[in-house]
This record gives C-alpha cells, structure tokens and sequence, in this order.
C-alpha cells in the first residue's frame, strides 16, 4: 500500500495487548495492508492505559496505526467463518496471520490450513506448557529485577518498558516473513510458535548471564545505573541535571579522560591499583575510584558546559529525563525528526506521532498513519476481501454479527 | 544450512556489541549461512563482559552462536579489498549485509552497491545526526529510568536488560528480510537506515507515552512494581519469597479475587470508593488499597502454596528469582525445554545453551550451535565465498592479512 517494502502483502490479526499488535503495526507501516478484528466492544486492550480524560485509549491508538480494523463478533458461528474467510482470502501475498489469541478448533494453524492449505501463522504464546505469561510475569521469573536498582538496593526493580512484549513483537515480523520467504520458494505454509518466556529464556543466554551463572557461578548484583564489565555511571552536573557519561570502548574511555582532564589523576588510580585502564574490566573493578576522581569536574559545570565540551570533544553520552522533558526538549522527539508527524488521531486530538523507524533508500519514507476507529472498515473488508454481497453484508449488521461506528448513517449512504 | 527456514540465505556482518550481532545470529539460528569479520585481534567486543576466570568473553560466545568468523586485517587496502568481495559475492540469496559500523567509502550502502549492484544492507547507528549512542545512553535520554523505580524513590534506575539493543537487533532482522523480499520481486537492492535512538523514539509514540505527555500533560511517576493502569503488584509469602501477581484482565482479576478469598472485602472496597474494580482504570486508582486487602492472604502461605492455589485457579503470576536461582529452578531454563541442550563451547566449555526460540511446523527444530572461535572460518571463507586460489590464500596468511587459530599447523594440514 503506498509504495512502502510490503506493499502488496496482506495480514491478518488477532491480538491484545502490545506484541502481536505492534508487530502488526511493524508491518502496516512497511506497507503491508494489515487487517485486525476485534469484538464489537473491542478487545481486551481497546481501553488500556494510558488513556485521555475522555476515556480513550492511547495505548491502543499507539499500537493500531495504519491498521484496517473490522469489528466482528466472533463469539457467533457466522461472525467465526467470516473471520475464518477473512485470514484464508485468496492472493498470492496473502493468507498471512498473527495472532497471541490462538483459539483451538477455529484460529489455531491447523484449524486455519484446513481452509488454505498454505496459510502461513504466528502465534505468539505465554510459555511452552500453554501457561498465561505476560512482560510482568516472565521478566521477575527470569531475574532481571533482582539485578536492578541501587548498589544497596534489598528489592527487586521491575522495568517499565515492556521490554519482552517489544522484542517479542518484532520477532512475530522476522517469524512471519521467515515463513513467507520459505512458502514462495516451497509453495507450502506453515506454523510458526513462539512463547514470551523462550524469549526471554534465549535472550538470557544470548547476552552471556546463563554462561555466567554457568561457569563463574555468578548472579549478577545490583550496580545501580552502572555500566556493566567496563565504565559507564550517571553524574549530577552543578545545577542539579543528571547525565550518563560512557567509557565502553578504550576510544569512548580515553576522550573522557581527554575531556575531564583528568589524566593525570587516571594514571595515578591505575598505577595505585597495580591495572591497565585501557582494560574494560579494570575499569569495571576500579568504577567507583574512577567516579570518584570524576564527580568534581561535573559538581563544577552545568549541563551546558557539559554538553558542549563532551559533543567537541567526541564523549559518548546523555542526559536523563522524565517522559514530559524528553518531549519538550530533545529535538529527535520532534517534527525536526522526520520519523514524525503532527497527526490528528480520531476521537483523541492532535499530536505527535512516528512513523517507522525504517529508512528504505529505494522507497520514499512512509507518512505515520493514525490508528482506525474500531470497526472503520467493517463493510469494505466484508466486501474487498470476505468478497460478501452487499445483501449479505446488510444482513450482517442487521444481525449484529459484524458492526462499524455510526453504523447506521453509514449504512444508508 | 541444515534445513532451517532460511538455509541458502547468506548474510554478511560487520558488528559489535549487543544489536547486529543478535541480528545475525537470529538469521544464522533460522539457518542462514552468516559471516561475521573481525580484525585479528577481535572485534570492540570481544573481551565483552561478561568473561570466565580465563578472560574468555561469555557475551561474544552468547551472540555469536551458528556464525562463521573471518578474521581479516580490514586496516590494510587487500584486507578491505576482500572483505568487499565477501559481502558482495555472487548468488542469488546472497549480497547481504547488516552493519553498525558502516565506513564511508568502504562499508557504507553506496560503496557496496558499486561493487554489487542489488545489494541490500541494513545499517545500524546511534542516532540521526550521526552522533554516537548506546543503549546505556538512548535509555536515560528518553525518560524510561525516571519513571522506574520505587514510588518514593527520587533518583532515576536504569534498566539492566539491553532493551534497546534487543529490539533494534530483531527490527535488523525484519528490516533484511524485507528488503530482500523486495528484491526478489523488483531485481533491485537498497539500503536500509535505521538507529538506536528512532527505535526507543518510536516506542515512546508506539506505547501511548507521547500521547500521555500531549493529551493529558502527565510525566508517569514511578509506581515501583505495580503493573501500569490496571492491578499488578509484588508480594512477599510467609518464607519470604516473592511473587507477582496480575489483575490486567477481567478475568485474571477475578481469578486473583477467587483464589484469594477476597470477594467481600473487594466489594466493600468498591463500594467504599464508589467505583467498579472491574474497569482496569479503578483498580489502577485503587491499587493500594487492593494491596492492603491481599497482603494478609500471602502473609499467611509460603510460596508452595501459593503456587498450588494460584495454578489451580488460573491466576496469572510468577516468583521473582535472581539470575542464579532462575537457572536452578525453572525447567523453562534447562534442558527440558527443546530450546536448550549442552553445548561444549570452544575455549569456554559446556553449559546450556539456547537455540532459536522460533518453532516451524514445516521444518525440524535446528539445535543451537556454538560461537565461532575467532578467525576458525578463514580459510574456507576465502575460497569458497571470495572464491580466491590456495597460493593466493597462503600468501595472504603470510602476510598476516588474515588469520586463523592454530594458524601454522592448520596451514600445514
């Protein structure tokens, strides 16, 4: 659609909450005509948090964008075969489907291969045993809050980032053109599982932590906003703002040494402790000297002469800010990022809103679009790609089985 | 290779730390044949914490998994020369190429696209200016540990997950597999840009938060562990250990109360604060005092028995572990999950290790496979990818162009 990469292709989803639905926006956003269906109430998200002083969602605005929505009530039989009709529609880019509502007997894959034999699917579950999990549940079970917070922090610190849903979301994209990519060279389709908690479990190994309980025996302990197994921390400039300041690689670690000054005094540190600095691990054990030997250079300057000397002098680093500042100062959270779009969303008002994070060289970028209204494209989606008559499908309102706003004005124009 | 959804794909690397080598591996455990090349010494990487006793990096293992390594002196014209040759080698599912760190002139999509002229790349950076960024520092920059924490806390927590770089790292994967879908069809490459910093920008936009901030004018404050806009929260059982415990839905909230016995104190609360605990909005609202209500019921059970009961009634909740108890206890982390088995890796040793946490119905599950030693591919790669004669080979070697482990001997077999 509109010359995005996926243009062409179309998906079906059935989903709640934030992976499968951002990994359907993922590809809306590249183009793909991605077709979501809910109950006429909406889904178990259609009123998450946060949500405007009228009620609605934000959430679920932020997740929906660029979408096709039909509002269907699957709870009847009729309302289950047109669904049904709708993921296994005939097209070459088609019979695509992700979902983390999988229903035995009618959305799980075998059920949906029966009505198109090369239907390809994702379905993105709790854990292997068929157990609910949600980003709360599987990122404590895991340890992750345990390593979090405060040196001397006793509790555990659970992040706010739904961070496993995020990644989990965007593995439903690779999953399903995995999927898509094997079916045009084999002519055949497939099933794709996928559980929230493997992917956490996996990750943990990825990054080196099962390795690390496995051979040293350790779990890792709170290091506050410590950069782990080299140099990173936080520091307060004079006028009370909080920046990170980075020393990862031996480049990062020697311009803020540069930077600060503090050359002379590293060298002191280092020979005093008998270690080489330009070693990550050195500068890992030794973090807390190193801070110390540079909390004054910042306890002496504001944050605008911190940012200027680190930005000439090639530092890598931030500052820290709550989601209102972020908003109001950082130019990359602005229309001066072309990601972004001052965009009117129906029913909650004007604001800024991305697009992709995706720069295609051969395609122009694509305008962020707003998320539908529940159920906006009930009757063209009936029509274009269930194929119903317009008799049928006045037959389907008539019955409730299938709704759109406004219903009825729209039905007699 | 060996079957996976994506064998006879291949898939060049050049990369460091968390997000392209996760890309890469993702493709390499969906069987793709994926060269990463590093310099002789290892790439910023490969002393990464976390390290056994020996200095042997866990983390360069964890995210290397299934690859090939080239180990190719790219600071010399030949070694340049070559490494271009390998991304750029013929077949019709290859010239792929996924980056952080693109040099101009040389790695950069134009550069490659002289050589080949339907090569795709992905390329990964810190921001849109160019500057640098890293997961430590995108974090802070757009307000996610301001709002982390403990409710009365007033200093910001970092996350200890690489969130960023996790989904980055999938959207890499994504990004490839679309623009080579594209190619297929349309018989031309292209580059893809993407950053670290639009990534968590986009999120911001995608969760609503942007919305918040423009509609409502709020800066979420910390809420400690309690799941955001609905019921969730921490508890400690009579031996001390904690769970968590999930009231999103309808349903898990009724469950909870069920399981709890606490219908009637619920319904007074309710009526107390004239509101129905049935809308996820009043129970956020009143979250506390849900909490008061419940304490008293794990207070009194050790976790066994909350367990039981909790299983039992469908409660959707899980127990807080650090690292190493997660590794002791939980199947989902051990070898009775088809995802994990034993694996010797060179130079480290054997420990359990993950595979893809994907599962095709049309295709075996592939067995994770180890990291590469540095280098171990080199011979093979130069003839039979950059396709270059055996003198050519040994003289390179000679030269100290590249290199292998155990190089004089393997050179002599």
């Amino acid at each position: 659609m509109m010359g995005g990469v996926l243009a062409g292709m179309r998906v079906v989803e059935s989903s709640a909450f934030v992976a499968v639905p951002l990994a359907g926006m993922t590809l809306a956003q590249m183009g793909a005509d991605v077709i979501r269906f809910d109950l006429p109430t909406g889904g178990m998200d259609h009123q998450r948090w946060p949500i405007t002083a009228q009620g609605k969602s934000l959430f679920w605005a932020g997740l929906n964008k660029g979408k096709r929505s039909i509002a269907i009530n699957v709870k009847t039989p009729r309302g289950r075969e047109i669904a049904s009709e709708i993921i296994c529609a005939p097209g070459e880019d088609a019979g695509l489907f992700i979902t983390n509502l999988a229903v035995k007997g009618w959305t799980d894959h075998l059920s949906l291969a029966k009505k198109r034999t090369d239907i390809c699917t994702v379905t993105l579950r709790g854990d292997r045993m068929g157990r609910p999990a949600v980003d709360y549940t599987v990122n404590p079970s895991v340890g992750f809050p345990d390593a979090t917070g405060p040196v001397d922090g006793s509790e555990p610190v659970a992040h706010v980032l739904p961070a496993w849903d995020c990644i989990a979301g965007n593995m439903v994209v690779s999953g399903l053109l995995a999927a898509e990519r094997h079916r045009l060279r084999r002519g055949h389709g497939q099933g794709v599982d996928l559980t929230l908690k493997d992917v956490a479990a996996a990750m943990l190994g990825n990054l080196g932590i099962i390795g690390d309980v496995a051979m040293n025996g350790e779990s890792r302990a709170k290091a506050g906003n410590a950069l782990y197994g080299a140099y990173g921390q936080d520091f307060l400039c004079r006028d009370g703002r909080r920046v990170m300041v980075i020393g990862l690689t031996v480049r990062q670690w020697r311009n803020l040494v540069k930077v600060t000054q503090t050359e002379g005094e590293m060298d002191r540190l280092a020979r005093s402790l008998g270690v080489d600095l330009a070693e990550e691990g050195a500068r890992w054990h030794a973090r807390d000297q190193i801070t110390k030997v540079l909390v004054p250079w910042f306890a002496a300057r504001d944050l605008d002469m911190v940012a200027s000397a680190f930005d000439a002098g090639g530092v890598t680093w931030s500052v820290f800010r709550n989601f209102r500042e972020a908003l109001a100062q950082d130019p990359d959270l602005s229309q001066q990022n072309p990601m972004f779009q001052s965009l009117h969303q129906p029913g909650i008002g004007r604001y800024l809103t991305p697009g992709s994070p995706f720069d295609f060289s051969d395609l122009a970028r694509q305008d962020p679009r707003p998320a539908p209204v529940l159920g906006q494209h009930t009757e063209e989606i009936l029509a274009d790609v269930a194929g119903l008559p317009d008799s049928e499908i006045a037959s389907l309102f008539d019955a409730g089985v299938v709704t759109q706003p406004g219903q009825a004005i729209r039905l007699a124009s």
